[in-house]
């Protein structure tokens, strides 16, 4: 099935708005099997949408407008489309008793310019929208469909999942896909790569995987294709089971759950506290941490130790040891979460001193050198990380590595 | 001037791509007077380019034709405005010249595919590339333009800046244009707009003013047109002084720094240290300020107390006063500034303390109450702020509310 997507509204040309719909129509059609030949963005303008509109037909089986279904003159997309069809426009009573309702139920008086989103051309099936008022509207002769869906991505992303899908895949032009998530952290695209070995022998038409790095975290996803729910669902399993077998140790969850969250969720069930002791991240790591709403119950707080006087008299950091061995050192990084976790009285101490630049690199210790240190019951220990010459990277991947340590510690049976 | 971009790239059609060219060229050209028609995105594919470079001629007096100017088989952007202008490639040894010098610079050999980049189609001026391998194309017969730019955005935008407007302003089909922007903290939009007042005496089709607000901070855009640059500085000049006898306290910088960099800036300037104690933001803060290379100069660090004992035990928060008012209140705030100041032997103490959310709420102290405390040689003082329900925002307006009381601070002469 062939594709043209006709994107419209002036904010689109002015650049006042990024066009992330095409975008993820673009995506989404590709996954189901669905080539997008052509996308054009337009402005609000009736003849310019009935040229399009008119070409598009001429090139593609399913055609969609998005945009200019809102209630305010500009938005001509319905007017054009009747008018390319050459049909009237008439109130759909359901849709303007369900937009009632919406205004009813917030205790509103609906706006009488809303009545203009009722208006249906001709001959198209309303597409109710299940979070929004203007609906989506859908025509088809059989060989060929046109879709008109509103501009708010929200409302086009609902309509698209919820009544465009099913209806397309009743039409069987859809191929069935399933698609899973596992995040990993700790290690890098090529590293991963090479411990997953050759995957000929799984990847095909019929099952994919994307690299999507980020941050240190890089999403795995896996799309199936086929023809039952079951198969796809047996295929992707038996193709994570294999990923799993190969690099189990890095992928530490299966969705879209941050790191901070699964680290989170790992120290809760186990009852333990944490605190941490940042130097080059500077807060960043224990802010992470606390994005996660209920992290009260395990993140006592920090100590951010930005200069070697505040690592000896709130770290307790041996001033010797701190002269000789340098700051960033791994002597150093054990005894900060030493130091932070009898300060703050946590059960765990997590540490992190670096050279996050872009100056104060040395040959010995580059840009980018960072130690991790974690202390419990057990003792204390550090590890080292090199990362990259840009500062805020360097912050971000060194605050993941750090979070990550804690998660395969706790993996270890750490308490 | 009308205008159609071209944006190629098969990349975009199935959204693996976010098209950001598009809207940034849909502003750059709407900024200068130049009124984009259509934008389309098109494969890679011969036939395609072709025919839409066909329609986009007829309808526009310049088109702008961006994507697949590289080296690999797939790019095929040249190839397709050849054949549709009936021209045969060429090599260009200015190109081929440029680009084997930039693999000498870095010790590379260039690889083979590369000459392809050189290819020039006849006719055609190369615009060569400040910041990569493939040059801009440019062809023109004098009331048409046609341009050829690689889809890198920072190639494309550099190419546009130092290339094509120059030719375009040269053919006087560009509005003389400059743009300034403004940055506010401590203030919304709304109330903000009612201190400017009534601005339709300074507001014209020649000076306009765009609020872009985001986290705390708006960035005010004044867009001058006009004849000349001494014109439009004067301009904007004068309307720059109106907007701060309005609100001047707000406007925190003239360009795009960071408010964390302007702080930074001021700290320095007066020889000052910095320590904050986080409750709510965990962190956050300090991680911003130390976003700044060669912060290290002013932050000694900062204590994060996400819980109440180590608001007691690490900052000397006095317990009854914890417990008479509560960790979110005007005392704590003021005691927080003040121990972490004294604490870590900082000039200046800065303490946040709120109820993020979602939940941790009461009738008193809704979620997103905040009070920032203040300290230094002075004595210690607290403000209270009211964000909104979200967890994440309310961190980051809590951070950079902080940030503004220290430069509010600083400016009415606190050391």
């Amino acid at each position: 099935m062939k594709a043209t997507l006709l994107t419209i509204g002036d904010e689109l040309l002015i650049g006042q708005t990024v066009n992330t719909n095409a975008s993820w129509l673009g995506d989404r059609l590709h996954g189901l099997g669905v080539e997008v030949q052509r996308v054009v963005m337009l402005a609000d303008e009736q003849p310019a949408i009935m040229t399009a509109l008119t070409q598009a037909r001429a090139e593609s089986e399913l055609v969609v407008l998005s945009g200019g279904l809102g209630p305010t003159h500009d938005d001509l997309t319905r007017e054009a489309v009747a008018a390319h069809f050459g049909v009237s426009l008439g109130e759909d009573a359901g849709t303007l008793a369900r937009i009632q309702q919406r205004y009813a139920a917030r205790k509103q008086p609906m706006p009488v310019a809303n009545r203009k989103v009722a208006q249906v051309p001709e001959g198209f099936d309303v597409l109710p929208n299940p979070v929004g008022t203007a609906p989506g509207l859908w025509w088809s002769d059989g060989t060929q469909v046109v879709v008109l869906l509103p501009g708010v991505p929200s409302e086009l992303r609902a309509l698209i999942r919820e009544a465009v899908e099913p209806r397309l895949r009743e039409r069987g032009a859809l191929r069935m896909v399933r698609q899973r998530v596992l995040r990993t952290a700790g290690i890098g695209e090529s590293t991963l790569q090479e411990l997953f070995g050759d995957l000929s022998a799984w990847l095909s038409q019929q099952l994919r995987l994307a690299y999507l790095p980020a941050d240190g975290i890089i999403r795995l996803r896996l799309t199936a294709l086929g023809d039952t729910e079951e198969a796809l669902e047996a295929r992707l399993d038996a193709f994570e089971n294999h990923l799993r077998q190969r690099a189990g140790a890095y992928i530490y969850t299966r969705g879209e759950a941050l790191l901070e969250e699964v680290v989170g969720e790992m120290l809760k069930e186990r009852g333990l506290t944490i605190a941490l002791a940042e130097s080059c991240t500077g807060g960043l790591t224990t802010s992470r941490l606390t994005d996660i709403a209920g992290s009260s119950a395990y993140v006592r707080g920090g100590i951010i130790a930005y200069c070697n006087s505040v690592k000896r008299e709130q770290l307790d950091v041996d001033p010797a040891v701190l002269k000789a061995e340098g700051a960033v050192s791994e002597s150093v990084a054990a005894q900060m979460a030493h130091g932070v976790r009898h300060k703050l009285k946590a059960d765990i101490g997590l540490a992190i001193t670096g050279i996050a630049g872009p100056s104060g690199g040395t040959p010995d210790k580059p840009v980018g050198t960072v130690w991790i240190g974690y202390a419990d019951s057990a003792g204390a220990h550090a590890i080292m990380r090199h990362f990259t010459p840009d500062r805020l990277l360097n912050k971000s991947l060194s605050a993941t590595a750090a979070l990550d340590l804690v998660r395969r510690q706790l993996l270890q049976g750490a308490t």
